[in-house]
Parts: C-alpha cells; sequence; structure tokens
C-alpha cells in the first residue's frame, strides 16, 4: 500500500492506479473488452476518471460505454471540466441523459454547468421530468454559493420522534449512504437541531430524538458565498454542515468533500492570480481558449514596461554621459521587485487564511518596514562592495546603495498596503501580482538610482 | 446567520464572531469574570481561539484561566502557532500540564511540537504518566507524515462479532464522539473492513459484522507522506482514513478536518514559495525571525540581478553611443519575466493538482510556445509601434521586437521545463519561483536585445 515514487510518474499518484491505468491501455489495445469490463466494475470511480483523460477521444467513447450505468455516473462526476466537455461531446444527447437520470441532482449540476448551453439544454429535455427538475431548480442558486454547492437529498426527523422511528427513517432514506448525522426539524421544517449517528446507536430506542438532539447546529444560508462555506466548516471542524433559507428552513447539506473542492480552488486561484493569469486555467486548456486572458496581463505588463522606460528616457543624457548607470540601473528595480512580490505574497496569503485583520495592520507594516531598511542595508552594503571592485567609482557605489534602500522600503508599504486596499475594495487581493506591485519599483527604483546620479552627474564624470 | 461583510474587518469573519469578541473585550475591561466565564462556556472553542489571538498577553492569560479544564484543552488545540507559543510561554508548566492531560493525544502533540524543547520536555515530564507515553510514541513518527498526523483512537471489531455486539463496542468507547466508522481487524489486528454507522443502524442486531463490512477499504501506511494522505483522501472523497503499519496492523485514523489543514498548509508553502519566501512564515512573524529567510532569497536575487547586468556590461560601449538602447532594453527582459512567470505558475499549480502527467508534458510545451509565439507576437507588434512613434527609429523598433519575440519563447520553455526538472529531481518545483526563473528571461533579454542592436550598430546611428 505504500505510495513508492517513480521519478517519471509526475503527479505522485499510487503505483495501484499507475498499474491500473497500464492494463487498462493494454486490454483496450488487445480489444478484450469484456476481461475490460470486469476490471472496470471492481476499480474506484476516481480512478477510471484518471483513466478517461489519459485516453485519445475515440477510446474514452469505448471505455464509457463498457461502464455499468450506475458506475458511468460516477465517473462522470469525478471526471475533470476539459476531459467531461470533450467526453460529453462525444456521446449522443440521449445518452448521456441516461445517464444523468442515475446521478444525484447536485452531481447533475456539476456536470451540466461546464456544458455549452444549448447541449445542457437538450440533455435536460431528454432527462426524466422529476430528475430533471430537481436540477434546474438547484441551477437556479448563484454559481459560487451554498445553493449551487449542496444536495437536495438528506435525512431528517421531527423532534418528537423517538429514536426507534428516527432509524427506521434512516433505513428508508434512499441517500443513507452519505449519511454521518440525523438533522431535527420543527412542523415547518425549520433546523432545530442534530443528532450525530453514534449517539443514535447508544441511546435507548423509545428516548424521544428532543433529549438527545444538539441544538447549536452551525448551518449556512443559500446565498451564501461558497467561500465563507469554507471558512466555516473548517473553522468549526465539521464533515457536513446544513443549508437553510431565510426562515431557518432546511433545504440541503454540503458535504466536506465538496469543501474541500473549495479550498484547493479558492487556492489555484490565488496562486495562479498572484502569478498573473486569470485563476482557473488548468495546463490542458487549448492555447486559444486562454490566449486572451494570458495575453491581457502580458499587454498590461507592456504598458507598465513603457512607463517604466519612460522614467529612464527622462535620464537619457545622463546615460549617454556614463552608460555604467544602464548597467546598475536595473538591480535596483530588480530588488525592489523582489523584496515587493515577497511581502504581497506573505500579505495576501494572510488574508486569505483570515490572518490579517485590522487590529494586526500596524504591526504588519513595521515588520516590513524593519524587513525593508535592514534587508536594504545589508544588500546595500553588498552590491556596494561589488560596485567599487567592478567599475571602481566610489561615489556611484553609494548612490546605488542609497536608492536600494529607498527602493526596498517603497516595497515593504507597497506590498503591505497594495493587497489591504483592494481587499477593502472588496477586489480579489491576489490580483496585486507582480504585474501590478513592481510597477511601483520599477519606476521608483529607476527614478531614484538615475535620479541621485543626474543630481551629482558633475561628480561622477 | 448570514455574513454580512463589513469593510472593516479584514478577515471576512462571521458577525458573531465579531461581535462575539467585542462583547469579551468589554467584559475583561470591566473585570466581570463570572460573566465573562459563563459567556466562554457557551463559545465554540474556535472562536474562543480567535478572541485569544486579538488580545494583549496578560489578558490571554487571564482569559484562558476562566475556562473549564475541558474547554481550555479544545482552544489550546485551535490556537494558531505564534498565540500557541506566546500563551503557554507565560503560563506555569504544571498549569499546562494539567491541561494537555485532558486532551487527546494527537493534540497534545499538535501543542507540544510548537514549543521549545527545554519547555515541551518539562511539560511532557509533569504530564500523567500514561498520556504522556502516548504522546511520546506519537512524537516518535517524522513530522509530515501520516503517523505524527493520526488519531490513535479508533473503533474496531473483530469479524466474528455481531451488530449488537459492535454497538455495544461503540457506546463504550471513549472516542465515540467522533467516530463515523467501524473498522474491522482480524485476530491480529490487520485491518480487514469497514462498516459506516448507517449501515450499521439499518442491520440486524444479530447479523455478523462480516457479512456487512466492506473489504476493500483505502488506507495509508504510517510513514505515508501527509501531501499524498491528503491526496487519497480527496480522491476517494473520504471523511476518515485508517493508518496501518508495514503488516496492515490498524494503528490510528486520520479525520478529514486534520486533512483540510494539510491542504490549507501545501497551498501556502507553495504561493509564498513561488513569491519566493520560505514556505511557512504568518504575517504576524516577528520581524527578527524571517530576516534570515527573507534576506536569503533576496541576497539570492542580487546575485542573479548581477549577473544580468554583467550582461548589459558587455555592452556598455553599444549603449554610450545610443543611450536609447538603456531606455527600452527593461522592457524585453520584464516581457519575458511576467511571460515565464505565467507559465511556471500553472505548471507548478497543475503538478501540484496531479494534472501534469509525463503522458501531457509534450501538448503542455506546445501550448505554451504556441502562447510564447503568438502573444509574443502580438506585443512585438504593438511595442515596435509605440517604440517608433516615441523615437521614430525603425530598425530599432525592429529589433525590440524580435528581441521580444526570441524572449518570450525562451520565457515558455523555461517556465514549463524548469519546475517539471525540480520535480523530477525531487525538488519542490514552487521554488522555480520568479527569482529562480526570471533569471534566465533576464539574461536572455538584455542579450538578444542589445546583441541584435551591437550587431547592426553602424546603421542604427
Amino acid at each position: 500500500m505504500a505510495p513508492r515514487r517513480s521519478g517519471v510518474i509526475l503527479r505522485g499518484e499510487m503505483e495501484e492506479t499507475a498499474r491500473l491505468i497500464e492494463s487498462i491501455k493494454q486490454l483496450l489495445g488487445e480489444g478484450r473488452d469484456e476481461r475490460l469490463a470486469d476490471l472496470l466494475e471492481d476499480a474506484h470511480p476516481a480512478d477510471v476518471s484518471l483513466v478517461i483523460r489519459e485516453l485519445p477521444p475515440d477510446d474514452q467513447v469505448r471505455l464509457f460505454r463498457l461502464l455499468t450505468p450506475q458506475h458511468a455516473g460516477a465517473v462522470l462526476a469525478e471526471l475533470d471540466d476539459p476531459t467531461l466537455r470533450e467526453l460529453v461531446g462525444s456521446l449522443p444527447e440521449v445518452e448521456v441523459s441516461r445517464v444523468l437520470d442515475r446521478m444525484p441532482p447536485e452531481q447533475v449540476v456539476d456536470v451540466v454547468e461546464e456544458l455549452p448551453r444549448e447541449q445542457a439544454e437538450e440533455i435536460l429535455e431528454l432527462m426524466e421530468e422529476e430528475k430533471s427538475e430537481e436540477v434546474q431548480e438547484l441551477l437556479e442558486y448563484t454559481e459560487g454559493t451554498a445553493g449551487r454547492l449542496m444536495s437536495p437529498e438528506f435525512v431528517a426527523v421531527r423532534e418528537e420522534a423517538t429514536v426507534a422511528q428516527a432509524i427506521e427513517h434512516i433505513r428508508k432514506a434512499a441517500s443513507g449512504e452519505g449519511a454521518f448525522y440525523l438533522y431535527v426539524v420543527d412542523d415547518h421544517d425549520h433546523l432545530v437541531g442534530v443528532v450525530p449517528l453514534h449517539r443514535l446507536l447508544a441511546a435507548d430506542a423509545a428516548t424521544p430524538i428532543r433529549a438527545i438532539r444538539t441544538d447549536e447546529v452551525e448551518s449556512v444560508r443559500v446565498d451564501t458565498d461558497q467561500e465563507e462555506v469554507a471558512r466555516r466548516v473548517q473553522h468549526y471542524n465539521l464533515i457536513q454542515i446544513p443549508v437553510v433559507d431565510v426562515n431557518r428552513r432546511l433545504l440541503g447539506t454540503i458535504g466536506v468533500d465538496d469543501v474541500i473542492d473549495v479550498i484547493r480552488e479558492e487556492a489555484t486561484e490565488d496562486i495562479q492570480r498572484l502569478g498573473g493569469v486569470a485563476g482557473d486555467e488548468t495546463v490542458l486548456d487549448p492555447p486559444r481558449a486562454v490566449f486572451i486572458k494570458r495575453n491581457l496581463w502580458r499587454l498590461i505588463n507592456l504598458g507598465t514596461a513603457v512607463l517604466a522606460a519612460s522614467v529612464i528616457g527622462l535620464f537619457e543624457s545622463s546615460i549617454q554621459a556614463l552608460a555604467t548607470l544602464a548597467v546598475f540601473m536595473p538591480i535596483v528595480a530588480s530588488m525592489g521587485g523582489i523584496a515587493t512580490t515577497q511581502t504581497a505574497t506573505i500579505v495576501v496569503r494572510g488574508i486569505a487564511l483570515g490572518d490579517m485583520s485590522a487590529a494586526v495592520l500596524r504591526r504588519v507594516l513595521w515588520k516590513e518596514l524593519w524587513l525593508g531598511l535592514t534587508t536594504g542595508g545589508a544588500n546595500g552594503l553588498v552590491i556596494a562592495v561589488i560596485a567599487y571592485i567592478w567599475k571602481g567609482h566610489l561615489l556611484l557605489s553609494l548612490i546605488l546603495a542609497v536608492a536600494l534602500v529607498f527602493n526596498m522600503v517603497v516595497a515593504a508599504v507597497v506590498g503591505t498596503l497594495v493587497p489591504i486596499a483592494l481587499k477593502t475594495s472588496r477586489v480579489d487581493p491576489a490580483i496585486a501580482s507582480s504585474v501590478i506591485i513592481t510597477t511601483f519599483t520599477d519606476v521608483f527604483g529607476f527614478f531614484s538610482f538615475l535620479g541621485l546620479a543626474t543630481l551629482l552627474i558633475r561628480f561622477l564624470l
């Protein structure tokens, strides 16, 4: 069972999964479909979804058709978005609708929302009416809210029920497999309590549910942002959170597995935005699909680079007089760039993790200023010595060191305040990517170094 | 229950939590300790931990002493690391040990591993012998492995047991509160199956456990890396995963709440390393504590900046002859920087998410090359026009555009291959931060632009 890592398997996947993929590819190649169907039946849907991703479109369809209808639905629910669109695009709509009919509504939502609008509508049309309506109800909730994430299936009883009645109710419930809590509602379906199943097991059959329920239940409203749902589930260490409407009527539940997906999505978004990418790109997106988004940031960067160049342009005559200035000026800009990127990274992540309250802002700013001054001093000394040894120009070396310290202080202030300003303006602080904040340190870095040099130019020549 | 957001609350915390913090601060100020103790008793430990973080050290201790011993342990388990060290540092060791005595061993581990070595040893010495030994056993597992993460408490029965016996066993188990699964072991404690509690509820009292257990149980070995544990829990949508030794003997379980913490830690590490920070820094770390780590990357950056400067130094005479070169050269470097950062960000995150297998490497490289060429062409055209309008130098504008396209292609290759090379060398690909990869685009950018200009210098003057 140990996950031995092999140099070539980049995703650190389990050896078992890798072996499964190999076996399946071999059986596909040999056309042994019956043996393949047996193998697939025993495999976990999450593993089958990985296999499908690795196959060319024709084989994807062939493999998918070998799955039992129940299993096919589970596999569909596990596929990543580009592969899902590819596979569903190669299947007749009626075939897809038969598979979706057997899936829980919230998983159908996950599939349908990824498809092109027309195809989605046609598939919903072809599905069984009841299931299709359930799905369409869920689709009415805004994307990124608790309503869109929740499963409308749960097990709930009235508070007057006995433990025996509750157990009977759970036995009959279709959604038993995912149930770890029994919810308690009043006569108007308002959520009034919760009973973990192990407490039900430990209780006497005749005990009324009212006596063993916990009445303080953490819940979220149907319009709560999914990021807040994730924060709450994590903060209170929950494995499932009930979703209620404005009147606290129980509408559904969100499981921790969906919350994990949200946490990973949000982390991906932060990482990508900090790196100047849209936030939802995957390695396998077709290049044409991401051209606009990538190029947007590159064009913005072109604009900021031209701005920095125009600052240099102000001092062209100084550079003409002393070309060595051109050699050293990128060092000042580059050091400001790393410093402000470091600071902004810590602050943006601190905001996302909830560590960055208004109360601590001043402490963080002081920390960054202290670091800017001390590391600026240390680095300034090093670069002054290097520059002096290299060019033998004492004053120039000193100007370089002073400009570098200035720029490190600017970096500390910009790296701390820009993300916070964005957050208070309700903009994602992660867009304070290096493209934006390094503009400040580029411009200020060139300006301070070339400006100081120009002021003192007659002593430099 | 809706989380209305207010502009000043940076961490987007729930209003309730914010109100609780306010009430507590007020009661602390008024010295109404009895009322405060009542309020704290009803509050969730996770919320109390947030309150403690916001208080000055003296008030932290005062508040902590108002908690019941049981509650105090739960609060300690929820504190963030710097606050934990601060609070425990202000309390006598014997007082801390009494609180730890009442906590589950894996939570004691979380506390003790954050403390200075001497203090930790003293506290373990003062604890009840049995609990202390349990904790020390867990501490022997390497940090970052399943063993260090697991709880040694779980509910397990032999396969011959009946449902009635199993239920009786659960009732008696001390750790009932966190139980959602019943594990099945053979006579030598080998893990041979699992029964979700709801299935136990639905079964007949006389049924043998053997008849209702699932015998394919996902598990991890005690030495499995925590990142792999998280990947597996997420891949298979689990809420708890059993931990076994080399012989498949059941040793403990890891809950999804701990897995969520791992996922967030790993995301933080990736984000910070990409931003050129150590990976475990928080916004409130004392500046002296992070000086070395921050400065390390700044010094590395200083080295790479000097390298880039030395490339410019090669062409000093060209710049002397035509200072305009110095104005445009940072644009080529900067555009290469954004392009390679974008690419590396997508690739590093792709590796972390498991999307980046060897099979797709070629597709990703083509995608990035295509994007490099097309966006390079588009941006090159824009900058050539800008440069021509600005300086009226046609050949110079063309050189700028060509160097920019070259550099975008280099950016695509470096941004894709460097993280992958790091991964296959078992180094965290996230250290392919901009500091490292932009060195290539800086150096190549300056070299290609200034080199082309120098080759054609007689047509430029």
